[in-house]
């Protein structure tokens, strides 16, 4: 017998229990204890899912009993009897995980209905229309969300009976409607189902909870999850909440409001509501809800009241809040209250503004902005000048702001299949619904007919950073035909059109994009992390161009500059295949002296981009073969240009054929057989260094030379004296000096175990994550893509450890490694190069363990800025 | 300054000084103590050599002058004078490595003759004939040795004085004769080197000096050293001696001498000498020696003191001692002695013989058999039927016994090409030196017309285990004309021949052979080694045939059964094929049960060969590309037998390709992806178990079933979960139980520093070394081959990671692996699978690190068992 306690009355909890009672669980318990109004209930824990699961999918006895108890506490405090027709409790079943999941999990409301329930609940509230509506829309829900039959059905049911009665709203029915709907519905569920719908009570909770439960491992779920890094293992709570009913006529309404704008983050009440209508309806966006500010005017007190309420929950929970509240006959009800979802520009506004007014710290105003979120200020903008030119075809509201131009697409499937060649489209739909997340994170931005600003797409796409334009009222969506139209104009799906998500125009063509820059609010936020972070912030650059941008972006230096980049340039690539072709040690020095001028002159460049910051310079890397051509065609026409026969280069081509090329000839491994190769890389960085301090005597650039793929000490000493000995003779025959750095990557999990030894001979190690994961996990990138599907799926891997670093497995070896380095030479400096080092969890990990910098692509600079910021806050705690 | 002392005189040294000043320096010094006969001298250290290459290949001030002080004080012992003509101190310089490495290095005779001093030698001992004989040998050597001229000059000369005289040996040649032959030495010479030979006794000395040195990096000794795992590192002493004279004439001679026989064991002197010769004239195999008993008749004293010398010096190293010794005008020396080299059957015999005649201990003789050499004792022999059959064609001198056959060849080029074709070879010469060591380890036997049993071939085959017939004085090599003659028998390069080592017998034709077995000495041997070695041996077997074979080779189990390779097999690739082209689980698992029966057929038969001893079995591990098709005709051939189009077939294999294999879809990936893969494989252990069970009741076979390639619990506990399941329902089904054992190979890097939690679901780990130092390494076995060569050459890697298993880097994640897993489960079970199971110094880090069993190849089997013992007696000092 389990010990444990998996259920707790809202009066139990509060806002600390959230990892136990998830997110919306702990909150209703907070703010039952502020005192606020909160239809009462009680939440079954995140470890009664986590139980369920082990126990087979079924609810254990011990749960079960638990539940029936908190029901009869719950009568008590209601004063209602559940089942019970002369004064029912009805109650909504909803999900509510550690951290909020909008739309991908299960809802049910008006659980409790059954023919004797809704006819004593019509007469005791003497309005049937409100009873039956409640209960066809339960019979909806449950059987949608627990039976698991599609809702497509009795859409069409109601569809055909608004035909039938020349309707067009659902708030045009009449209670005899809904009646009568009801027993269609009934038909309908047990053709299907082969049993009655149920009508006990206790049945159709257990079955709510269950089916909650179940929807934490649904696929639209997953997927958020996957996209957010969340684990499987957590589960999710359910919260039983008694009913209160905002479609009990015109002085009823249920609505949703930010305490400050999520799109803009203006410091204003933003929300939406509909009269005599259910939560659902908002969010889906079936009618179009009334702004907040109306409600002033049509219930002046209410309005006043949530007003009130609202500032009291921002000021409590010192974050924008996102509520959702009903009014059940003029009187206000709070639902839920979580963190609002919000773009980059408002998180940022939001955090820079409750600082200023003193409401937070600035600590704490850099824990409002998710460095991910940041990204989408980075990109491209539209080029406002071009815009001038493409004609806007119909603006919507500006759900998520962002600038988005692609191709027209009509569902998930497509979105898929095309951006999956490297098309970029836009997603265009009537309205969207959760199933449709995976093609809205795959599209550039979102236009739908439907819905307001919190709507779905509108909630969804803010919380992905994606550009969405929604309830665009002259759009005609004809996805049979192939075609929408905006007003007259149409567009097919070869036609391009562009977003503006902050303005909610629409253009009909493609418009050009211009870089983004930090400037503002965004500039102000960056200078609060850069006080606070104590990792600096390389940059991965090959080029001057990504060198001055990652600057501009804030890098404080080189941490990866792949030289091997440099030579894939059809102007150079020739030299290159001379020089792998050649048999000789002179035949490759011949050749090796045609690439150094251009590859000095691209040093010369990068050491000017970065002034006196740090350049850090990996010598060639990839497996020789790759730059050698492999059909038959380019080979007879390269071996012309190579003055040699195509049997030859046949010949050269087989003989560097490797079977696992990664584990092959590449890194240092062909400076240890061609030394030539690093004679000529350290002639041009040390001769680069002397052009750019003769010519600009104020730069000292700082070159540090990056040996990749050692696994052993003495391969590291064997390269690093070729260096030292060239560039020494280089600097005395300039009579110059540099207090150039040698170091080594550490991306071989025998680098890392002999990291000790290795630091003997390396002035600063760079840990190589993509690779160190590869031979860590023992599985490579490119191929692991057939099988790693399949252990997530199976929960063996919880999330893609190309994304996130590893930190179990690689970043034990990472620890490792730090530490032996480290102890000996405790001023080792350490960093991280792999596409990890832009990666907030890989961040705070690094922080944790205390590199010295991470180096990452220049647009995910800022985003490192500030995960290194809050790396420090978090470590505080 | 550096404050070393790096020259010792003889008298101050002694045997436990062989790291120091070498084995040939410790035991001139250990018999100097023991007051036996020997030529005065002293040894220049070893740390001498490493600090002459650290020194940029130049001899420091400091051991100049050190070496100065020594030829002082040995002139004082001789009571001789370096470069006085009236009192002449010659010496000789030899090299003298921590283990000895017969032939590999550079030695000088004579050295501190010049004109004036041979003239003095002439006058002083009466024999000018003598004199002027050891100087034309001093300018051979030093021509050759320190100055790099050909050999072949000096020989031609030689050969054309002898046509002038009509004379057939060296010994015929007069003083006069030596005299025009030193003239034309000394101009070959200048013509040269564009200088006079040097006089300066000073001068000759340290040139000889800085050769020995530079000999250690010679390229016959690299390869002795791979050959045998010695680190460059150690490097060579070099050792001064006072010259005797084995060349004055009918009453001295030079000879080489074992304490037992070196080819059998058997307890008697065995040696060989030369009357008035140096001794490279015996090593070499110029002229063939005369036998050490008839030295009995010759002098009989001197022979009397040989035996009773040798007799102390065997007792006092408590080993077969191998002896130099040189009689100078009826005065017996030794010039060194050593542990001589011997054949597998003389090691074990001696090892037996000394243990029973009390003079040393069981652990002692264990010693006193290299664990590799019992590999000679492993292989087939000739079958004595067959043997009768074949015609011998001639006979020479059974200088190391063993089987060998093979088609001609002439020389060490030839012998590696064609075996690196695949050929069976026999290196037939007129003579072998120290240049041809490489092709003598290719080829299966080697025969020589000159040398006798210490000529150079004999001594290096019975080193390496080499069968070897020497001095076959029937022999006639016509290389030049691509055949040989064996008496009157001509044989080209594409005969066959066949070499008895342990007759001489040489056969003229192919002889088949018949498996090994251990018995007699072998056999007492080998329960020496069980009663002593902690570490269990097991093998890898996937035949009942190769388990049969292991078994009586003493192995307790199969320590790797790798499955698929029962799938490679004609009669079952079809099925495995049809299930890897299958595109639902309905369709694998039809194609599995095809293969049911099969696979639990072979696991029978393995429970059955080998009765109670755990049988380990590897799940399918490759990637299944491995068992499709590749070339576009075998596609089409199978398709049509697969009953698919060709078309299919192909889309098949090319979306199985993968970039890098080994790190592919393979090992549990596959059981993760299909786990009807996994449920097919435990099905066919478990049945077995319960049909052989059946059948025999009193074998109780121990299933251990082993998932390879886990790097993660979670993906352990998958596949685990699907075994257990299919298990425990076929062994309730069948109302019976076996303790089943589920374990998982240690060969990815994550697992092993993950080894805790993985122990949280394995029974047993096994260390996959082959694999684990691929990855460990990131580098792959079958592409490292294009630049591990440059690793070697460049002393960057000292051995073959996949021969020897790699304790620095490797070992450590072993050895973490092992005290994580232990940690959580202290009977955690470990052993090793990775081919480094059979070899001995993999062996002694295995043991050293706690681990239960090592499992290698059958013939293997012996090796380890022996090696094992050998670590638990060396753990013990």
């Amino acid at each position: 017998m389990s010990t444990k306690k998996y259920v707790y009355m809202f009066t139990e909890t509060d806002e600390t229990m959230k990892n136990l009672c998830g997110g919306k669980g702990a909150n209703l318990g907070q703010m039952t204890k502020l005192g606020l109004p909160i239809p009462q209930g009680f939440t079954v824990t995140t470890e009664a899912c986590t139980y369920y699961y082990q126990n087979g999918e079924k609810l254990s006895s011990d749960i079960i009993e638990e539940v029936k108890k908190a029901m009869k506490k719950l009568e008590e405090i209601t004063g209602k009897e559940f089942g019970n027709p002369n004064n029912p409790l009805l109650v909504s079943v909803r999900s509510g995980a550690r951290v909020s999941m909008p739309g991908m999990m299960d809802t049910i409301l008006n659980l409790g209905l059954n023919e004797e329930v809704v006819a004593g609940l019509a007469s005791k509230t003497g309005n049937p229309r409100f009873a039956y509506d409640s209960y066809r829309r339960f019979i909806q829900m449950y059987s949608d969300v627990v039976m698991g039959l599609s809702k497509k059905r009795f859409e069409e049911i109601i569809d055909e009976m608004k035909e039938k009665r020349n309707i067009k709203l659902d708030i045009e029915f009449t209670a005899d409607d809904f009646k009568e709907m009801i027993i269609k519905f009934k038909n309908f569920y047990k053709q299907e189902m082969k049993a009655e719908f149920p009508t006990e009570p206790k049945e159709q909770l257990f079955g709510a909870i269950t089916a909650v439960f179940r929807s934490w491992e649904n696929p639209r779920a997953n997927y958020y999850r996957k996209m957010n890094g969340i684990p499987a293992s957590w589960g999710t709570a359910v919260n039983v909440q008694s009913m209160v009913y905002g479609n009990m006529g015109e002085t009823s309404g249920t609505g949703v409001a930010f305490t400050r704008n999520p799109a803009t983050g203006e410091n204003k009440l933003y929300g939406e509501y509909l009269i005599n209508a259910q939560g659902e309806d908002v969010v889906a966006g079936v009618r179009t809800p009334s702004q907040i500010e109306t409600l002033q005017e049509v219930m002046p007190s209410v309005y006043k009241q949530f007003v009130e309420l609202s500032q009291k929950l921002e000021q409590h929970f010192k974050d924008m809040q996102d509520i959702e509240y009903t009014i059940e006959d003029s009187k206000l009800y709070l639902l839920q209250t979580r963190s609002g979802k919000r773009t980059a520009q408002a998180a940022l506004r939001i955090a820079v503004e409750m600082y200023e007014s003193g409401m937070i710290t600035k600590e704490q105003a850099l824990m409002l902005v998710q460095p991910q979120q940041l990204d989408n200020l980075l990109h491209p903008q539209f080029d406002t000048n071009n815009l001038k030119e493409v004609a806007i075809v119909g603006e919507g509201l500006p759900a998520s702001p962002g600038a988005a131009c692609g191709k027209i697409v009509f569902n998930v499937k497509e979105a898929i299949e095309r951006t999956q060649k490297g098309e970029k489209v836009v997603l265009v739909r009537l309205e969207t619904s959760p199933e449709d997340i995976e093609g809205m994170d795959v599209s550039e931005g979102i236009l739908t007919a439907r819905g307001g600003m919190t709507s779905h797409a509108a909630v969804v796409a803010r919380g992905m950073g994606k550009c969405c334009v929604s309830g665009c009222k002259t759009l005609v969506v004809k996805e049979d035909e192939g075609y929408i139209l905006i007003g007259d104009k149409k567009f097919t799906r070869e036609d391009y059109i562009a977003l503006d998500g902050t303005t909610g125009n629409i253009y009909g063509g493609k418009v050009k994009t211009v870089p983004a820059t930090i400037s503002g609010n965004f500039e102000k936020f960056m200078n609060w992390a850069d006080e606070v972070r104590r990792l600096k912030v390389r940059t991965n650059a090959d080029t001057p161009r990504d060198a001055k941008q990652a600057r501009a972006f804030g890098a404080e230096g080189i941490g990866l500059c792949r030289t091997e980049h440099m030579f894939f340039d059809p102007d150079r690539i020739q030299a290159m295949r001379e020089m792998i072709v050649s048999d000789t040690t002179e035949q490759r020095e011949k050749a090796l002296e045609k690439l150094l001028p251009m590859q000095r002159g691209d040093f010369e460049e990068l050491f000017e981009a970065m002034g006196n910051f740090p350049v850090t310079i990996r010598y060639l890397d990839p497996p020789l073969h790759e730059f050698l051509p492999t059909s038959e065609e380019d080979i007879e026409s390269i071996a012309k240009e190579l003055g040699i026969t195509a049997e030859a280069l046949t010949n050269k081509v087989r003989s560097l054929h490797e079977f696992n090329p990664m584990m092959g000839h590449r890194g240092c491994r062909l400076a240890v057989s061609y030394p030539e190769l690093a004679k000529m890389q350290t002639r041009a960085v040390i001769e680069a260094y002397i052009n750019v301090k003769k010519r600009n005597p104020e730069y000292t650039p700082v070159p540090e030379i990056m040996i990749p793929l050692v696994g052993e000490v003495a391969e590291l000493k064997y390269v690093k004296n070729i260096v030292c000995e060239t560039a020494d003779a280089i600097l005395k025959e300039n009579n110059m000096s540099v207090d150039y750095k040698v170091g080594t990557m550490i991306e071989i999990p025998r680098a890392a175990v002999l990291a000790d030894e290795i630091a003997k001979e390396a002035d600063f190690f760079s840990f190589g994550t993509n690779d160190l994961t590869q031979m860590t996990f023992g599985f490579s990138r490119d191929d692991a893509g057939s099988f790693l599907g399949e252990y997530y799926n199976k929960r063996i891997y919880e999330f893609d450890p190309f994304a996130k670093v590893d930190q179990k497995g690689v970043g034990k070896l990472i620890k490792m490694a730090a530490t032996l380095g480290r102890e000996t030479k405790s001023n080792l400096k350490l960093g991280v190069c792999g596409e990890h080092g832009g990666e907030p969890s890989s961040i705070e990990f690094f922080n944790s363990v205390g590199l010295d910098y991470v180096s990452c692509s220049p647009y995910r600079v800022p985003i490192a800025r500030l995960a290194a910021a809050q790396a420090v806050i978090k470590s505080k705690k």
